[in-house]
């Protein structure tokens, strides 16, 4: 294994040390794992709070800002946070407005955020939970039942963060957040296995010319394994099951995230953005926003992913807001 | 090779056509393959053009906008672009208050720069060449005679571009790049060698235990290989080279970046920078401005970068400035 740590039962530590050294905008309880603005919340607004394991940076701390999300929670690489940790997190962020969950469809997230929001209830905070489940690979999989939650919660975080900021009220922030989930659709390709800090070795085999098609974010099993092939085919396969499950019409505004999986170079990211702007524009779809980076990782897997938001006016004018997290910053 | 590409040949006109379809504020001249700001530039702005081999993205591209550059000239992959590009580029921005060329110190990059700056005085261009050689780890490598040109070339684009947005002319513009450049230094360290397209196999072959101490960013080599170390003691090399090329004194303000070569994933590059953090911290160092993050690749090679500059207050005020690029942006 070859990583840039110290030790592998360091690593989350560390990072989390770095971040705060980096970034002033946040303060890190280094203890319960939970990355805060450091402004806090203004009294009456809605708070945001997500997280989950690590290794799939910048999600989520580095989506912590003015514009999305109030807090995040830290597990350990691929390991939920536990409910303490998302207690804690809405205690320090609830501005009497009340907090949403916004939770990936993992089995363990799922579990952990559930209890923590009875707890929460118990301490007199009111809190919405949105579960995010766009990957359309498969229908369930080693770390869920039901679809995964990928490349979708940077879409939801950001025009639900933008609408809570505007000063909408729990009930709207929430359902905007469903809204924004149910109308994205993601697909992920991979080239190689990613290996975790702890176990030091990739977490699958994949032959030299082989990838894993319909992979997750933790290196879970997709469809199938199929020889490599050129990027305008490998988008084409996203795209088809993206739109198989969600048909777009000539006309249609979307938000398309072309996202890294962690050990992919940026100049083969925009090599499959170009297909994929290709291939909607002959459908006459519109890509009315874009990314095209590292959002939602895998440690040091090479692949892509694909994530396609079917977006509506309000959308596309939350998505604009003024954002200012680490990742994330326009507008401000 | 796994590549998300569809053919070794294809890979830059493709990579640049999906910049284009990426960023509407960015024009791109395809065929002469110069990336330019969709604006224009503005009468009497000193523009700023820079350029070389593909494979380091976001570098140049990625600054190409407000406060940063107003053109960047693309290569092929880790070869330098030719003097027609570096010309019709300065054409293309030149605003009557002349151009500055920024050059990395590698042998094609200067020849084909300073063949550039000739032809533009023909055409009654008025430019000023700053060269980049920031890279403390060996004095000659095998695509240069002095030191390489790495991660200062951000700050460089950064600081000079905000001086020249606000107004400055062409020599007060072309003196603080030099300034930035010669108050920077990097190290460079590899954990696997990258892989060009049109070669298919990685540049060096190293053991699966072993680093390249010094690397370059095309993977020439550096001062030794060694075995893999903790980050601490990686960072503590990577400084005892930049401490001993240029000191710091207890109080000294610096702009540091903590920069993944294109296959290590963020989690890592915050470890380290939590490392650079607190050793900068025991020397009393002051870190005023960071960057954690891919800035200046090569390829999918894993492994890190480390760029301090010595910055007084003009340049933090310079580097505070409105940005708004596709890699950074802030402030506007």
């Amino acid at each position: 294994m070859k990583k840039l740590i110290n030790a592998p039962e360091a690593v989350l530590a560390d990072a989390l040390s770095g971040i705060a050294a980096a970034h002033p905008s946040l303060k890190v309880d280094a203890e319960n794992r939970v990355i805060a603005r450091a402004s806090g919340t203004k009294p009456g607004k809605v708070a945001l709070v997500s997280g989950g394991g690590s290794g799939h940076e910048p999600l989520h701390g580095g989506f912590v800002g003015r514009g999305m999300l109030d807090a995040a929670c830290a597990g350990e690489v691929f390991t939920s946070p536990v409910p303490g940790q998302m207690l804690t997190a809405a205690q320090a962020v609830d501005g009497g407005a009340g907090v949403v969950f916004i939770v990936k469809n993992y089995t363990g997230d799922v579990l952990n955020f559930q209890m923590a929001a009875e707890l929460a209830v118990e301490e007199g905070i009111t809190v919405e939970t949105v579960l995010v489940d766009d990957d359309v690979a498969v229908q369930d999989s080693t770390y869920t039942a039901g679809r995964r939650g990928t490349g979708a919660t940077v879409f939801v975080e950001k025009i639900a963060g933008a609408l809570a900021e505007q000063g909408a009220d729990l009930a709207a922030v929430a359902e905007m957040a469903k809204r924004v989930n149910a109308s994205s659709r993601s697909f992920a390709v991979a080239l190689t296995a990613c290996t975790t800090p702890a176990s030091g070795k990739p977490g699958f085999d994949l032959p030299e010319d082989e990838m894993e098609v319909g992979v997750g974010i933790h290196g879970e099993p997709g469809r199938r394994r199929e020889k490599l092939r050129p990027a305008r085919e490998i988008v084409a396969t996203a795209l088809d099951a993206i739109l198989g499950d969600q048909p777009l019409d000539a006309g249609d505004e979307t938000i398309v995230m072309v996202n890294g999986l962690g050990g992919t170079p940026l100049i083969e990211l925009y090599v499959v953005f170009n297909e994929v702007a290709a291939a909607l524009a002959d459908k006459g779809v519109v890509i009315a926003r874009n990314l095209v980076g590292n959002y939602v990782t895998s440690l040091d897997m090479a692949g892509v992913s694909l994530t396609v938001c079917k977006a509506d006016a309000d959308m596309l004018s939350l998505w604009d807001a003024p954002v200012n997290t680490p990742a994330l910053r326009w507008g401000s």
